[in-house]
């Protein structure tokens, strides 16, 4: 934790607003880089802090959202925690908040309030739809979001039902996308001198995930179908099965193939009559398939990883949590790490995706308790003791 | 195109050395955003270019990766290309690239050369693992990073296999990350005056995305089930049959479910002893499921999407492309546009997830042709027609 190399976002201070999932991930992104999170929290706190399986009366799930965050308790439904909040933000440079559009305004905090407030503020929003159009007061939740967006639909079995994704996506990836807005915000704060508002919808988000599937559709009218895990239009690909398991091999061209069936001695097949385009191979899946399952079944997935990844052919192991946290190159990115908690033992997180060469995200601050740097948050921004404790 | 209001990114130049779909999502992100975006194409471009549907000739697929970007055709290995890049780093502030690890060295672009000819320049990389650790030489895909990151072991049916998700998640999230660290990097450069190293693995980055799977494994050492379209520790949660299909709700804790149950007439359900807590729900989960669908059944989805809305239940239509690109809130949101391209026809294209108050997200330029801007950026980077005209 002794923090000798300071990140790139030193010196940015947050006023995070938002709970759960989506808004509180944005601002883990941000501070691991080095932001000053300062997370305001209603009396009974976050309530994820409550959630999952405890560890010496910590959430693990809430240690995974919090870290490099500072926690001040306020009511901001009294006068005093919103004249204390208003404090905070003449001197801030981000607002994020997750609410339902509309709630900032119910809290006194409208545009023009924040803008007479300190103009400098970027206003930042995390919702489900948006703040503008016909679903602007529906509830909304990553379901939903999977549902509503498309990303469902395209997903699952040829012979199933659409397939949500077990992660929360559409909460994750719309913090990350309010990440982008932000920083973009800052930089064009440094011409304009002007904060300005941002706003990721959830759906949106997923929505902006579809690539080809959107291309496609755009061009032809003609709607994707579901195909599991095999490429809609290219075979062989998918997973095959070695002698103790199987393995995902992506053929994605006819170079890549090559390596492949040379690997296993099945070169020939690229010029067989039968099976010499990838329309015939796509038809003939079924016989193709038994070639090389039978030809895998000879070895290991280990051999075959090794061999393949050798001659350039993308491949690896659908990997369970359990492999995925032993895997060694998980170990070397420095994926899991162990954050303290404030008042609590360390617990294992997830670590830093972004890496940074000259300073790197880091630990810069535990996880906190509820409302364990209010007394100090406070008194920064120049709150005496009186009105300190006047809050409480 | 009338550009009235410049991006935040303004000024912001990016020499973008990526092709397929990590790093041109990435920088499309930033050109959205207004930076200057110079995409280096080997003499056969993109080969994205050549991919999907065309329609008069040109890729929906490539548009909806690359507008608001200029193309530069260099063959980077001859010595006259290495040396017009050399001359377009000089004057950049970021270079983006997704090759292999190991690539950008063997074009004579080590960090130190890099750093010599550029030391506010911000380098930074998409990969598959990342450049440090056992795998860095294996090839990368998408579909191995959902298989090797835990993604699609944690997906799919409980009786089924594990699932990928059918957009190609792990490079667009890197995509999206890397926007974040780039931008956290100009920002980090304010005060130190110095460029950095900027890396996001496709692995890593869907890795980051396991948020209570992860923790509830870090604390209980026990594997996430796949538990498909139902919450493994709610009910009722999930799809419901009206008269005319199924809509998605997600009642995620009691109030909400209090709310779902009181406008099916069904309130008496959180009281019966039968089913009055929630292990009591999870155990009678068929008996529930069809008092419920018997209730929902009695009336079509836009009548229950309407009413449950209403009384702040989380539901939604499971929507297919053509739902999506129909509903009035997508369009609303604008999240398909029309972008125009060189020489060819206006195509239809994704919209801009990130909404900005001030200085929104905008076509700034057109999806370009291949070498569109070959002599227009080399000439503005010093270089005579006679230099130009000698790299073709």
């Amino acid at each position: 934790m002794a923090e000798l190399v300071k990140g790139p976002l030193d010196g940015l201070r947050i006023i995070d607003l938002t709970r759960v999932l989506s808004g509180p991930f944005c601002t883990m992104i941000l501070g691991d880089l080095g932001a000053d999170v300062i997370k305001i929290e209603p009396p009974k706190g976050d309530p994820v802090r409550a959630q999952g399986t405890m560890t010496e009366g910590h959430s693990g799930y809430f240690a995974g959202f919090n870290r490099n965050k500072r926690s001040v308790v306020l009511d901001l439904y009294s006068p005093a925690g919103k004249a204390a909040l208003s404090r905070l933000l003449a001197d801030a440079d981000v607002l994020v908040e997750n609410f339902r559009p509309g709630t900032l305004e119910k809290l006194g905090l409208s545009a023009g309030a924040l803008k007479a407030l300190n103009p400098r503020l970027i206003v930042a929003s995390v919702n489900g739809y948006g703040s503008q159009g016909p679903y602007v007061d529906r509830p909304a939740f990553d379901f939903i979001a999977q549902a509503m967006s498309g990303f469902m639909g395209v997903n699952g079995a040829a012979d199933g039902p659409p397939m949500r994704a077990a992660p929360p996506v559409s909460d994750l990836v719309a913090g990350i996308y309010a990440a982008v807005g932000i920083l973009a915000a800052v930089q064009g704060r440094e011409r304009t001198g002007k904060g300005q508002t941002v706003e990721v919808a959830m759906v949106n988000g997923l929505l902006s995930l579809m690539a080809y599937l959107s291309s496609e559709y755009f061009a032809t009218n003609e709607l994707p179908q579901r195909t599991g895990n095999d490429h809609p239009l290219v075979y062989p690909y998918g997973l095959f099965r070695c002698s103790d398991g199987q393995i995902a091999v992506a053929n994605s061209h006819d170079q890549i193939l090559r390596r492949f069936l040379d690997t296993l001695d099945l070169g020939w097949v690229m010029t067989d009559p039968r099976y010499d385009s990838n329309p015939k191979r796509m038809a003939a899946r079924e016989e193709l398939r038994s070639l090389i399952d039978n030809r895998m079944a000879g070895n290991t997935q280990d051999h075959w990883l090794d061999v393949l990844n050798a001659a350039g052919v993308p491949c690896g192991l659908v990997q369970d949590l359990a492999q995925v946290f032993a895997d060694p190159q998980v170990t070397a990115q420095e994926m899991v790490i162990e954050t303290p908690v404030q008042d609590g033992p360390a617990l294992k997180v997830l670590g830093f995706p972004i890496k940074l060469g000259s300073t790197p995200c880091a630990l810069h601050r535990p996880v906190p308790r509820l409302g364990g740097h209010t007394g100090e948050v406070l008194a920064e921004a120049g709150l005496s003791e009186a009105e300190i404790a006047g809050l409480g």
